[in-house]
């Protein structure tokens, strides 16, 4: 199935075993990848379900469900800072292609983007693109930006905290990991506030250590994921106790 | 020191306790940060030592000898087959700021790319920004750019060596590593051919698992290097076994 083109298509376009593609879809797949009816594509819903489908006249045609197991095993929430510039679009895209399961994201005191409605809307066609590439069967959900006190205060945790913090004598992220669904906190450039950091404490969040080297926040943020899908992945990929 | 400037200078513009900066080194600290004779920063060579030191009227002096543990235990080198684009810029940056001692930039049978000296050199100007960026001691060495069978050929092992590759059935990365040097080698955009790998595992890759996701050739490398530093300073961190 690793050939087939990938598509992300919403529950409210499949009926009885049809799929009507939107417009850019068909675009895509008939006049982009040069796709004719009766050629096969990957249609995935983006909440665990995926189905091989067919492209007929005038709508697509589920041929049968197909499994696909290449989520982690523990459901992992990035609470991630706002970089400066354009750099969320890689995070989101390379921490997406990593196996996150949501992403939140942060307005730190030291973040200096302001984003709009349209940012969020862009990062979840990312994320939805990453999952179509990597394979994923989930696309990973963009939350709508937040203040970071007021995220503390507003919601309740999706697993075990962690603050990943570059100063302090933290234990080592991969030390620290549970087998179980997290939440992880990366900063901003310059790093968070002392009182950014006690407020997260205070709520449960267990600083870790990335490493001794002080990384850029768009590094910190995929290196956190790919230690995270590792340490989740580790022997239950072959098996080894 | 967290806070002061980074400089990293060749042994040559050392003599007998005074720092000759070169001209775009002055006027960086001089011009674009602001800092006055009298002022101090951290010159590096790049191998390992670090100074504190001090900007003068022609010349900066070396206060004194500055130590820094900022290093991975063990000497990490990654041979990476060069991305299309820009991408491969980014991947020298971020696992500059990992922890990386060495990059190889492979040409293999997938990659579209020919590069040139130009961007050997501009690569190791990357390194040596991300190294004082990221606090570190030494500048990771950017090899020529070189053929892959060449390469298996050619090059001694740094260290024992890991073929990272998305099919078969290979052990997870994590589970994989040593507490020792290593090399590993992170494939194209469309993988590896199947007579690259076999000349590999010939020479003595042992073939690693990143995951069950399809990772970008971008995101592999950063991915592979966080791993790596992750699982070199495990439990050293921290004092725990």
């Amino acid at each position: 199935m690793a050939q087939l083109q990938r598509v992300v298509v919403s529950p409210a376009q499949i009926q009885d075993g049809t799929i009507t593609l939107e417009k850019t879809q068909s675009h895509y797949l008939q006049r982009v990848l040069r796709l004719k009816v009766g050629d096969r594509f990957i249609a995935m819903d983006g909440q665990g379900q995926t189905w091989l489908a067919k492209i007929g006249e005038t709508v697509a045609t589920i041929i049968e469900p197909v499994a696909v197991d290449s989520e982690l095993p523990h459901w992992v929430t990035l609470a991630i800072a706002l970089p400066k510039g354009s750099g969320f679009d890689e995070v989101v895209r390379q921490v997406s292609e990593l196996g996150v399961a949501r992403i939140v994201p942060i307005i730190s005191e030291r973040t200096l983007l302001q984003p709009n409605a349209k940012k969020q809307a862009r990062w979840q066609k990312i994320a939805a693109e990453a999952a179509e590439q990597s394979e994923r069967s989930i696309v990973p959900l963009i939350a709508e930006p937040i203040q970071w006190k007021k995220y503390l205060q507003s919601e309740p945790s999706c697993g075990q905290r962690f603050l990943c913090w570059e100063r302090g004598d933290s234990p080592a992220l991969l030390d620290a990991l549970p087998q179980a669904a997290v939440e992880l906190a990366i900063g901003p450039e310059g790093g968070w506030t002392t009182a950014e950091v006690e407020a997260a404490v205070a709520v449960g969040y267990q600083p870790v250590s990335l490493g001794k080297r002080i990384l850029r926040a768009v590094t910190a943020a995929v290196a956190v994921m790919a230690i995270v899908a590792a340490a989740q992945e580790r022997c239950t990929a072959t098996g080894q106790q």
